[in-house]
């Protein structure tokens, strides 16, 4: 099953998606969908639209955003690390989230604007001092997040938060897929293209620390739930790490896409440069 | 003028601190009695109450908590390092504050809490692009935060963000203090006891960033609302810099006061020890 957050005049609603059409349901958003008891039964509330005619918003605006730095294992090691005994964390403010074909503001402070890949989990039931096995059975699904990064912000002191935080430049969506519909996204291709070339390519079986383990450490000293978002964390590729730091431009068109959940699809608009 | 947040049956409510009372207003707490217009105006909503007689609650539940580390030029010294040309930025979510008289659970996983006493500064104005006078003019008005730390969670990886995450950990309180009533806390001590013994003990005026520069350069990258808190980094003194490792054991009492505001008083129960 698919379901998304659509944009409706000045108000978003959730939608369950169907082919190449949306069935509004009775929700303001994907988060609120998911609080509900049996969400998968939940009954349309308006008419089928083409999901083409829809403007899509930020999948959930959730309480609780949880990115995870190196966890593929081929770029941890590629990068001459020693493979981390733990998740490296850190937390993005909600409203850095935007829809999953947002235009985005360069910002006139940055020069330094990367793209990252991402597997995105969404929590579907509340998590505290969870089990690995419980957190995963408490996963409501998956969908793509693109973890802009303002790389001279990120390194301008040993906390990564600024660089990570700037106003609506993570886009996350299209869509949140079901964990039956793609085996727990265990063995998924990621990859990201800048105006049609392919800049990272990578395969969720490298990540190190699993979205289970990962919600399930977390819920060791905070409660998760359902809405939040787990970004876990992209593979090798990105600017910062090529000899040209071919950082982005206005005009620029990223795409990162999971196989079998979708793409965001970004213009990046303005900037500095 | 003083305001707090009382717990009112299942909820919370603002209240004007007048000496040794309290007047319940309209809100349900200081960052929704903020974001009104003429708040400083806002009329009685029930009787005055004996300020002893009353529980506190976390004086605000903001969207964000922004906390700056290593911003204290004596401590920053004395560790042997350089001074810092940005501020040091991480994150807590909502709920990582508590009551500034509750208990405080040692979590069975960490065996390292440690103590921080900190100045908060509230927002009382939306904040984006603001330069470091508008900042200061937004400033509602300033209270007192232990940024509570667990340093094995802490230290783990790059990131100090699980350490400084611990649900309910970070008392703020008792009061917000209008910035007239204190001179912009441009010069007040800072003091930490632990068990009755002064642990910390600095100034405001050794900040190296004050609360309006941190202000002015969050806000070039996010918005601030009404009601969020910044916790603005401590003095030397904390346990994890002694000798002896005095990390926080059951039944321990920490006060944490900055002067012209109040102090946070807090028992720690628990733990793995």
């Amino acid at each position: 099953m698919r379901v998304t957050t659509i944009v409706s005049g000045s108000q978003t609603v959730a939608a369950r998606v169907e082919g190449e059409s949306v069935v509004p349901l009775a929700f303001p958003d994907v988060a609120a969908l998911l609080s509900a008891a049996d969400w998968q039964s939940a009954p349309a509330d308006g008419p089928r639209r083409s999901l083409r005619g829809v403007e899509l918003a930020p999948l959930v605006r959730p309480e609780k955003v949880i990115c995870v730095g190196l966890n593929y294992r081929s770029h941890i090691l590629e990068m001459g690390r020693d493979l981390p005994r733990h998740p490296t964390l850190f937390a993005k403010y909600a409203d850095t989230l935007t829809g999953p074909y947002a235009d985005i503001a360069l910002p006139a402070v940055s020069a330094e604007v990367d793209w990252e890949v991402e597997l995105g989990v969404v929590v579907g039931r509340t998590l505290r001092d969870a089990s690995p096995e419980e957190a995963l059975a408490a996963i409501a699904g998956y969908t793509v997040v693109n973890d802009v990064s303002m790389r001279d912000w990120q390194w301008r002191t040993t906390q990564w938060f600024a660089g990570k935080n700037f106003e609506r430049s993570t886009p996350v969506g299209p869509v949140l897929v079901t964990p039956d519909e793609i085996d727990h996204a265990r063995d998924l291709q990621l990859t990201c293209e800048v105006d049609g070339a392919t800049v990272q390519k990578g395969t969720t079986s490298d990540l190190l620390f699993s979205p289970a383990e990962v919600l399930s450490y977390v819920s060791r000293f905070t409660t998760l739930r359902p809405g939040d978002l787990l970004a876990t964390g992209t593979p090798g590729g990105v600017a910062a790490g090529r000899p040209d730091k071919p950082f982005l431009r206005d005009g620029q068109v990223v795409r990162v896409e999971v196989e079998g959940i979708g793409a965001c699809v970004n213009t990046f608009r303005g900037g500095a440069r």
